[in-house]
């Protein structure tokens, strides 16, 4: 099988930007004191390619799959988690359900390779890859075949899906070990740097947790780091794999990306390392609580709009932050000209 | 005249916040992983007195007023922006306009004493205390009486709305250096450090507008610091003397109070010195951009929801962090338990 990447358009039309801070600097409010909101208003405008971005059919997907690693400890809840909060999603019962419902915003779940067989459900895409990862401390998580299965299988879920928007969670017991792998892998910082506590596990279990990487990195240390695909079979999920897939054609069919916390900016930075123009489609919804997101947000040169300590996923911090998508919208496309409102402008400077 | 100060409850109920933050932690999520959200729940839980606290009918109030200090040039826009804005505010044009409609949150202006006289509008209410305050940098900015009244009508203002959360925001060229004037004189802090760019004065003109503010401080310097009446009427503007009324009265009816920036904080920190309790019923909706803020955020022990470089006023900060406080609720009344949606606990810690 051979993956066909999808073709991203590199954002680069200066016109369109310029255009766009015109019009904002046009409205009756003194300059620039909408502050990060007036950069997201230009950013959306960029990507959808107008001066009147209108964000239409938002599409919130969690991506969900288990983890071998998580036999070694690494986790402080066990696996059966993720396919009790798969189920717990299509109830309407989870965090990101009730943020979904709030907003109106449609919610799919995937299963990318949840170790339990799910009665069928209207929001339920089975696209599922195994029962879980191997263990990636000591074999690869997945053969290059079912990587690139998972990469097309992503891109197969965004053409499915209608609007412009694509936001993104996930859910697996052990995918912040899976995502702090790649991040390490990826940028060649201390595997230190890039654990957290995840679900909540204390000192003692981060300090084990971390030993585990460092013998899973050691023993994938032949893996070639200029090659993202490789890298992400050695070490990723079934669901980082599924949505690294989705990132890439979402940016290529031109979508906004509101991407969540750690494992989705996981996602991303392999995404990136395959097509760095992904990254111009993307708007990071907020910086999270677990340790390592506030350098792997610097490494994306991604600046979030909330910091409010979240460290939930599922997409949870993207939902928190939707609405504010929105309001940069109306506040290009609603927002009277001092021209039209009879506003006077600056006098002093 | 003699106004009867609203009394305000103080909220100490331990009980209700453990049982808040134990319903919370029985959430199907790890503990603590909606960091400040949480929070905001147990706050919110709190200040209307039950579990299942449900936002009603929030009410926007734009408080308007002009200043006579302006004509000490220390403003970037004229006098007349501050009327030109409220027509813009009632013709549905402004960033908060747009913002209110955003989220369906009814939207009022009130004239405290604006230098216009406004045709009549269904959405405004004309509670105007003069044109415009007196220079305070040469005398008082109003006199005793009718610093009295502008508390009485804010108090009638928040009595007459239905609901229970008021967002504040406010419009009044100007108003930056009465709100720096009152956070100075009440914190004892230098006015340099009070005193920032508002509208957008260049680093000159910061200069010029501090030695003026300094002058006024001077003038009043023998206004004692433990009457906030006395320093309001000194200093301060019909708009934030009337927001003082509404503050004291929307605590006393155990409303959430939702502060937007700068001048709404300074009229906060007033209110504060007249009844501590008030600060009880306060979320602060974020950390403006102008300098100043967050020395006085940490001085009513506020912590902002959104940090975005917003400088606008108007409202538009607590209109942006409004959703906010609607998913808080979200969280609180409608996620599953682990028990009802069948998941399991954690297993390592």
């Amino acid at each position: 099988m051979n993956l066909a990447i999808p073709k991203i358009l590199k954002l680069e039309d200066l016109s369109l930007i310029e255009q766009l801070t015109a019009k904002i600097n046009n409205k009756t409010k003194p300059l620039g004191s909408l502050g990060q909101l007036e950069s997201l208003a230009v950013k959306i405008g960029n990507i959808l390619g107008t001066t009147t971005p209108r964000l239409t059919q938002p599409q919130l997907v969690v991506y969900a799959a288990d983890h071998g690693i998580v036999k070694q400890g690494v986790s402080a809840f066990p696996s059966d988690v993720t396919w009790q909060m798969v189920q717990n999603f299509l109830a309407d019962g989870a965090a990101v359900s009730v943020l979904a419902r709030q907003h109106d915003v449609s919610l799919t779940v995937v299963d990318c390779g949840v170790k339990h067989v799910f009665e069928a459900h209207p929001r339920l895409i089975v696209k599922k890859l195994g029962d879980g990862t191997a263990d990636s401390s000591s074999a690869v998580a997945m053969s290059a075949e079912v990587c690139q299965q998972a990469l097309q299988n992503g891109v197969e879920i965004v053409r499915a899906l209608p609007g412009n928007v694509l936001i993104l969670g996930e859910m697996g017991i052990g995918n912040t070990s899976a995502a702090s792998l790649l991040f390490s892998k990826l940028s060649g910082l201390d595997i230190e740097q890039c654990t957290g506590a995840g679900t909540g596990l204390d000192s003692e279990a981060v300090i084990h947790k971390t030993k585990v990487l460092r013998q899973a990195l050691e023993f994938h240390h032949t893996v070639p780091v200029d090659k993202p695909l490789e890298v992400l079979a050695a070490m990723g999920g079934f669901e980082i794999a599924t949505m690294v897939g989705s990132l890439l054609e979402a940016a290529a069919s031109r979508r906004v990306i509101l991407v969540d916390g750690f494992i989705v900016s996981a996602a991303i930075l392999v995404a990136s390392r395959i097509d760095s123009a992904v990254l111009d489609y993307c708007v990071f919804a907020h910086r999270s609580g677990e340790r390592g997101h506030t350098i792997l947000l610097e490494h994306l040169k991604g600046v979030p709009l909330l910091d409010l300590g979240l460290r939930l996923g599922e997409g949870s911090g993207a939902m928190i932050a939707w609405p504010l998508l929105q309001s940069a919208c109306v506040i290009l496309n609603e927002m009277a000209s001092f021209e039209a409102a009879g506003v006077s402008r600056q006098s002093v400077s």
